[in-house]
């Protein structure tokens, strides 16, 4: 059952609230067509300190918001970072200025590879260590790609592998960073986002599309996406980009790897739809793999929760394909 | 000894660690004009929910970045607002829903109030209520004022009283809520950001003075504005604006009224320089009223902290005014 996230509901709330027309996407899309997005990392929720060095502390806020810059196909232009510290006197590790150097470099780094500047912050001190960071970017003078813009007849593609974010976590969770496995600890540690991606994609495509980052899960990107474009998503399972060394871990660790990959979170992978036509003269270049395509909803207004943006599954049986399900919201990745 | 505080070493340094040359004012100004601020708010270190109802807090969190822009005389126009919040289960007072209702309506109201529009958001969960926003604005079409545009023989204005907030503070630290005194409680919680002022005096005097917000203090504001714009300040004690029911009540506390007015912080006044033409000019319709005088500095590059912008502090007495001291960074308000 496509039962809401308490997140879901809280920002569909949070709109009345606010009477804001922009609360939705991974970007507000402001006049001028400039991009702002904010996002907040949180030590215990999001990362832990005996996971990730501050150089990659440093690197991963930036990039995760960057990503959602990506996930409209925008360019980065300006990042602010907000850091709210515990006091000098409880820091972990008790080194304040060396840490705070390392954290800084790896985010200057990755806004530096990305064409982003750092253009403001702020310092303050708290009991837990809080990173908050605001990315400002144009919108792609070919278009912009929204969550909302899934046709019937489009075709799914994503960027890349997912579950792999996971995996890495996994592995740090069981205390097992030295057992090789490094390109499942890169993908959760220091994960890039995909703007060379996106951009391939809006010049072909235009406005003509869905677009978002898979940043809270495979799973949750599928359904925001049908959700907003009022449309159903088939998904081929057997057509999703696994990484080998992700599957062999899963296996090992008695963990279904397509949990992961729905579910798991972190890949910072592009998730789109593009009609059939832009699909068929573009598939040979593109950075993209197919894995569903875009059904009309039978839904109509005021059919419940349940009866609207289905995401159905599709597995390999004896005798060809049968849906053995829809996305399970309950299981997306959401740290509220 | 002007000795710079802890944030203020740390801001230095980050400057150099990212590279950016944007960072040192209340706001940073983007290519086009564009005016971005983050600030965050932290229970326990600028807040506390036993002082404060939801609907205050959403208030003064809109109130405290808007002065961001107010304090380039810039207009306000976009707002993002990051919220990390306890779990459900362990919600202070237990009702997660109705306390971010107050607090988002709270928000909203100062949004509308001064023209501003929430575009983005994020919820996370973690051990401590953070509030982060992000505000943006468009500069001023007369000027953008900046810090660093004082120049000797410039007067030095302020738009409003000074020390009240902190007396409200005080009045809550005493629980004493219901004796009386709503306008220092209403300082302390419910802060306005002063644009009518701002636009007002750059209407007046376009980029051609200095402007910032008094929010860490009207001793960290003077000693901010004579640091960047390289000059001495000389402050006239007796024409610093004090509220009487301040003064009353500080010294029923045995406090001294200008150790509040000073040192106390988050009073949201705009404290500016302008040529002494302009003042005369221009004193009797302006909102604001002269408290001293910008005075060249003697001091050398590569002179010691404490020999440039030295912000001197005259008192009256029996044979005219005196030098009682210099602004004491080390009790500036600082959160860090």
């Amino acid at each position: 059952m496509a039962m809401l996230t308490r997140e879901q509901v809280l920002v569909k709330k949070i709109k009345e609230w606010t009477e804001s027309s922009f609360i939705g996407d991974d970007c507000a899309v402001l006049a001028g067509g400039k991009l702002v997005s904010t996002d907040t990392l949180v030590e215990g929720t999001h990362f832990r300190l005996d996971f990730t060095d501050w150089r990659q502390l440093g690197w991963k806020s930036c990039a995760v918001n960057l990503s959602d810059i990506a996930a409209m196909a925008g360019r980065p232009r300006y990042l602010t970072v907000a850091l709210t510290l515990p006091p000098e006197s409880n820091f972990p590790g008790g080194h304040l200025e060396e840490s705070l150097e390392q954290f800084y470099r790896g985010f200057g780094q990755c806004a530096k590879t990305f064409g982003a500047e750092i253009v403001g912050g702020d310092l303050t001190v708290g009991p837990t260590l809080v990173v908050n960071v605001t990315a400002i970017g144009d919108s792609h003078e070919a278009g912009v790609l929204m969550r909302s813009g899934a046709q019937p007849g489009d075709v799914v593609i994503v960027s890349g592998n997912f579950g792999s974010s996971a995996a890495g976590l996994e592995i740090l969770l069981r205390g097992a960073k030295s057992s090789g496995r490094q390109e499942l600890l890169a993908a959760h540690l220091e994960p890039s986002p995909r703007f060379a991606e996106a951009w391939q994609l809006v010049e072909q495509v235009g406005s003509r599309g869905a677009l978002m980052d898979a940043s809270d899960g495979l799973g949750d990107a599928l359904w925001q996406i049908a959700e907003q474009s009022k449309v159903d998503i088939e998904v081929d399972l057997a057509a999703l980009p696994l990484n080998a060394v992700m599957t062999d871990f899963a296996r090992a660790c008695q963990v279904d790897p397509y949990q992961w990959a729905l579910y798991g979170g972190e890949d910072y992978e592009l998730v789109a739809t593009i009609s059939a036509a832009d699909w068929q003269k573009n598939e040979a270049d593109f950075p993209f793999k197919k894995i569903g395509v875009v059904l009309a909803s039978p839904a109509q207004a005021g059919d419940s929760e349940a009866e609207y943006a289905r995401v159905r599954l599709l597995e390999a049986t004896a005798d060809g394909k049968s849906a053995n399900g829809v996305v399970n919201l309950s299981n997306c990745f959401k740290h509220f």
